[in-house]
């Protein structure tokens, strides 16, 4: 049963969006990646959010580029934490997609990360903080990982 | 029967939205104004959209601030020309709406507007060229208004 | 005879604009398609917008770069809708073509569109809506070709 | 015992971030409210997430203008989740605050909310979803609240 | 007989354009001042062109906001110099303006200035800089000006 | 006896500003074309200015980038027009530039072209321009030129 | 003897730039504040370098707004530290004198603060950090006031 | 003995600060170059400045993208000079660099520098113009770098 669920506007996004999936796959997180659009497709993303929610999905990761709606449009329809991750999609640099995705208006949140593949990791890490709040081992994985990043910011320093 | 529905996020945009129905009524336009939400009353959205379509609006006009989905949200629900009113509404002066409201993926386009209350009049102007493709009178009247811009130049240019 | 006419600021932005005219085709509406500029040839744009309106032009679409005057130029010549492609074409990423394409003053609208190729398909795609007003064959191939979207996601979906 | 903790950069952001805390208190989970500052008071803020960790703080909220690093800050100090409201406090409207508060590194998120007063309200309803996890009271006054906000919305629709 | 003609959009922009005419007064350089616009009038701006042009004006200089086309539209149609004054008229703070002037395409230049009464004093000391180029007292009366500036300054320097 | 000099910050700059000269050796004006630096050589700068004035140049054209000072400490030490051709030298695409050069402050203008090789050979245009005002001959050529634009777009048109 | 100079562009800024002068005070440090300006009094900046060197200022301090020049026109006439100050001056919130004051070519760095009166501020506090290095009277000055930072920042955490 | 110390946040950042340790070099200057991240490494980033600081290290230079927070980080744990590069590492071109890096709060500035490379060289050349007020020595070679630079325009422009 997936704990999390990702979702991205476009297959074009794929391999920007797939470090979030694998962030998540380190850390021991379970979780659903699929394909769905706030405007071609609402009625699917309705229905998913509806039958993910059942499963017990307890945090959507939505991608999305240009007017990047898909975010908000998960957050209209549950209660869950959404979280965004704005994809540089266009000629303006991705400065559509990040403003579209965090100048959200109250009442619909979306914690919003960077842009592209830095922000669909840090989704996951987000999510696995989330997650983490009742889960003590999971915490120990997070801080395991934040040890072995220490370790490498020393180890690459002695390449210098 | 309305030909014309303005759609806007929040009463707080009343004040710049309402050049809108002004510029309508002065061509003969009947219109309905009313406020729905993106975020908020997306079933109101979806729902007033089937009514206003059975009711026999040709053309949706959506104002919003922030990351201004309205315009996107009502363009994935119908397949008539949707005009969308950038709102400057934070202190990034519109940035927000504009690239939220302009940038949409391939099919669902949102034909945009000027920021604010210029926007807001050239909504109105479009959806009336939108409708006077099949409306001579109406035509004639748009022309009428041109003309009159005209006359306004030149007696502003006298008051030099 | 065509319903639409295309007109794009320089050769340089064939291969940009093109798609507009391929998403015309595919939905069966007639195009022409030619170059003139606000600059370099304001007479024959003034002249094509005189012949094409009285071939039957629905729908001026204009694309152009840098300060993208052509959908402006258009619009204070007909009053027939206009919409508007923004070309990236400097070193500013489009955002010079963008706001001197949206940010038209009282009166003479320009419905614009997303940037680049992604707008290019938006045009077309606005243009058919507002010709599908009366045209219920027209809407009907609209609403298939949403279909195939739909499936297409859902096929895209599978491939992860 | 405090579940979330609001810190601001600097009393000025008082009355800009004081909304966080009334939508909080409105869900009724309990909060504290306190000033420190990542350049000035880097020690404090430490002393400060560990003391509230220990007290059973589950999320952490940061505001912060200018060169926003108190979010950041905290997220380099703890792995509960650290969401992060952006401040226009200077002429650039609030771009650097939004930029240095969501651009965060690999490993070290900060879910972004709107600039200001919105995002003040929206990192209370993100927090609060996020809580809810596990605490099904919570999420009925979630719902609860969002049945308000249609109910407003269809209330102010009536005056226009 | 007018050297310079100061074309302006809109009567909205007077206060702004002035300072332009006030240099050239200064100056002892005689100029015309008066409202057309690209789009509502272009017939006007073309015959007060052809007009002007045959009364002996050299320099033209355009001023307007928005989608600022009127300097380039008269640049098309003229080969003497034409400068821009692009005029901060919306919520984007002249950005769209100052892109719409100043980003014209080869063949077409606009001599652009700051933004408001900035540029618009700049655009009348231009003006004159160019016409001195063939009028000797005209060239020692700017020096007599600039003359004037550092004492200004020095001036200035004693208030301190 | 050059008309026209111009100067370029850095050899680097050279393709870009290459056309500039081309533009003006096309249209038979005399044009001296050099390297200097407003901050590793301020002292040649004020001797080339003095030197070329003696030697009867009309127009300085600067080109430069990053903070792009050059134009401005040109147009501080003449009073013949100065023009500015912002160069994009950094990854923020040229608004350093753009915006060094366009906003200069009241009494030393810049007359701004658009950025890299468009502005390199408007900067040419409007120096033409500028000249012809007193050569009757240079304008026909300018004439000319301006014919062969529009024969070009017909003739582009006619490939599509 | 001052140690540090203060040079404004415009009359107009003092009141932004004060608070530079008042931080310089409090440390103790003696400073010369005046107006100069890189476009209309060249010699005079380049005469008051030379006097301010012989005199002893070891760090220059330049506040100019619009395409600010005048940190840059200092750092080519003197090797000692140049500091910048870029005002927002214009519509454009000080955008134009942040890149005309950071973005210097290599060889002639200008240390740039914030914008306005918080960089008028940090110019002063970084000016003493310089000169601290030799200092070690001023070191436990600006120790003992970032000591009194810390209080105010706990005082003020008890006015919530 | 470093009197110079180099932190980058990243070892991705290594060929973009680069320069930065050639100019140290290059004028003689003893520097340390290593890497550490406001966020990941935040005790061995104090550890690093306390170390160094007792090393003799006088001025701290720190290069950082994305959320560039390192160099403030570093002004908040020392009174020595700190100096910022911005580095472009995401779609936005370094703007979030840019800002996160110069909008210092009061009392903990951040003398920044321009955007990667060259800003790299520039940080390197503020250090040793810090460093040479106490050394002539380096003031000389700092003066004979700045002749060689004439001496290299002179010979750029010979081959034009």
């Amino acid at each position: 049963m997936p704990q999390v669920a990702i979702f991205m506007g476009s297959k074009s996004d794929e391999s920007t969006v797939r470090p979030c999936a694998d962030v998540l796959e380190k850390l021991g997180i379970s979780c659903t990646f699929t394909i769905t659009s706030a405007h071609r497709t609402p009625e699917r993303t309705s229905r998913l959010i509806k039958e993910l929610e059942e499963d017990g999905v307890q945090v959507f990761i939505c991608a999305a580029g240009l007017a990047a709606h898909l975010a908000g449009a998960v957050a209209a329809k549950t209660v869950r934490p959404v979280l965004g991750i704005p994809i540089s999609a266009s000629s303006l640099g991705g400065w559509d997609a990040l403003l579209a995705t965090v100048q959200m208006p109250p009442g619909f949140p979306v914690g919003t990360l960077a842009l592209d593949k830095v922000g669909a990791r840090n989704a996951a890490w987000l999510a696995a903080q989330i997650l983490a709040l009742h889960d003590p081992e999971l915490t120990k994985r997070i801080l395991e990982e934040r040890r072995k990043m220490i370790e490498q910011v020393e180890e690459d320093a002695k390449t210098l």
